[in-house]
């Protein structure tokens, strides 16, 4: 296992994003058995200690009727980043590893590819070649495996393949490597009065068909990059035509922009785990009244999952870092806070 | 009372878009009102006829558990079109009312607008002038009006416009413009399981302040026309500060896009009164399996609220007239099938 791709820059910017999934797999601990063990701990999966504890006081706080903190049930929102934070984003975002294997897939339609960079690249496996091919290489990868379709065909093509697809350490589909802690983090928000938002980098509509099955969060309550779309009526039916043209990057200070889109209302709760998430954790939580909270998970255990943080090419986290002890963000320190990452652990 | 502007094509295209409002007024007949004469007739301001017939058996249809049309909760999406379909768009868009409301205000801080086009048309009330400057100058007086602000100053500004802006013909607020029977359709379809969303060509943060109180439609079920925002750090508080670029336009083709970004599935049931509907109509309807409804509201009653549809220069009627009998969409002709159309009647 080895970090796939060197690139000078991996930047949500290349990875531009996309549409359709389908409800997939799988194991997966849900809402359900999460509310159960909601009655006695509501974060089972959590150590006892200052993380926990902040969460627990948050919730307390801000849903005590006539306390000081209390927030009305509508206002009760709360966002969540995807990559890294609900699930692995080593050795690479899984979207990236999709659309590698779209390439290969593809390629018996384009024997031009063999030839021709940066698909040779990854049909040879060959890294530093794809690294070489750089911001370019990396767009028209997307471009090629992402776009030039409808969304339900693109649907149908992502639903399929992480039905099939297994991530090559732990050997599991990718719907399984999410993080326990956190699905309990969803439910134990949704039970009380909370509605959870994904606010991702990645592609909206990679994510869209399945977070409702594995984190009980609707379509509609997913906010993601995405490329153009046209509205074609195709043989009666109509459809809408995927472009390989980048419509919206939601990373960065492109995380408030999309939340003011699609959602209306400033969250009171974000949650992230790189410096793609800092603006999103700002509007959350500075220069408004009442309670607000911030959280980064920090990945420190490259036993059971992994451990980068200010050098890593995938999920930065840096000045994000910094920030969070400025600001008062609670710093999950994944090794120490959480007794198990997996639901397999 | 006259047409107040004769441009030869308004189009939402010119109309742009925007963002804030907050909660407003007022008299009002919410939901709850609604729901509870929905134990007897859910649409008392409906009169008996096919139309009615139409909307109750639909959701008699997917809402019978074992029968072969049912859909599941989570799939009951029903998106209404604002302007014209749940509230007044004549004589003109009520946020091209506040637009030029806003020119108004404005001018004691432009003393240059007394001589310059299209504000000074404004000024003077010289509809013709008005008319003459065209696109460009509508462009011209929304982006003055909708952008160079906050959109928590944005929303202020609207929402105190809302609070003491009145209709010229009816002498009342704007948000008691609404259609009585369309608020007891929302009520009803709600209380059938459905999540009801706005799917408008007016700005989305114009609508999102007042739509959860006067529709129950809460800012995250709101998709409209929009311009691009700035996130910036201001005196240590985020601000996402309205730029005078067009984003997205939410109209025609541009719904089932707006749909697809924002709710991420086809809604079964749409509702619109005007060709700019059309396509949102077309992509709740057509080229899929299962029960299906779309409903066209036919202004025919000059006398209660007016009458207009082919040759209109605001919610223009014509080729959806034609496609809803080709596809057997629902006609509302609101002389004949409401009872009322304002809950002051």
């Amino acid at each position: 296992m080895k970090p796939i791709i060197r690139l000078p820059a991996i930047d949500r910017r290349v990875l531009l994003s996309s549409l359709a999934m389908l409800p997939v797999l799988s194991v997966s601990l849900r809402s359900n058995s999460a509310m159960a063990q909601a009655q006695s701990d509501p974060l089972p999966s959590w150590n006892d200690g200052a993380t926990k504890a902040s969460i627990l006081d948050f919730v307390a706080r801000v849903t005590t009727q006539d306390g000081p903190y209390f927030v009305p049930v509508d206002q009760r929102i709360a966002t969540f980043d995807n990559d890294g934070t609900l699930w692995i984003e080593q050795p690479m975002y899984i979207q990236l590893a999709f659309a590698l294997d779209r390439v290969k897939a593809m390629a018996p339609m384009h024997p031009e590819w063999k030839t021709k960079q940066p698909f040779a690249a990854v049909l040879d496996n060959d890294l530093k070649a794809l690294a070489a091919s750089g911001e370019k290489g990396l767009v028209e990868i997307i471009a090629v495996t992402h776009a030039d379709m409808t969304t339900a065909e693109f649907e149908k093509i992502v639903t399929d393949w992480l039905a099939t697809a297994r991530d090559r350490r732990f050997k599991r589909p990718y719907t399984e490597l999410v993080y326990q802690p956190m699905l309990e983090l969803l439910a134990y928000l949704r039970a009380s009065g909370f509605k959870t938002f994904i606010v991702s980098g990645g592609g909206i509509e990679f994510m869209r068909p399945w977070t409702e099955r594995i984190y009980g969060i609707p379509p509609e309550q997913v906010v993601g990059s995405s490329i153009k779309t046209r509205f074609e009526i195709k043989d009666g039916a109509p459809t809408l035509f995927r472009l390989p043209d980048v419509n919206f990057i939601d990373d960065k200070a492109g995380k408030p922009i999309g939340i003011n889109s699609h959602i209306g209302r400033r969250p009171i709760a974000a949650f992230g785990n790189s410096d793609g998430d800092l603006e999103m954790l700002q509007w959350a939580t500075l220069g408004a009244s009442g309670a607000r909270f911030g959280l980064i998970v920090h990945h420190t255990d490259a036993e059971r999952e992994y451990a980068y943080d200010r050098d890593s090419h995938f999920g930065k986290l840096d000045v994000a870092l910094d920030a969070a002890a400025v600001n008062k963000w609670a710093v999950v320190d994944m090794k120490k806070d959480w007794k198990r990452i997996f639901a397999f652990d």
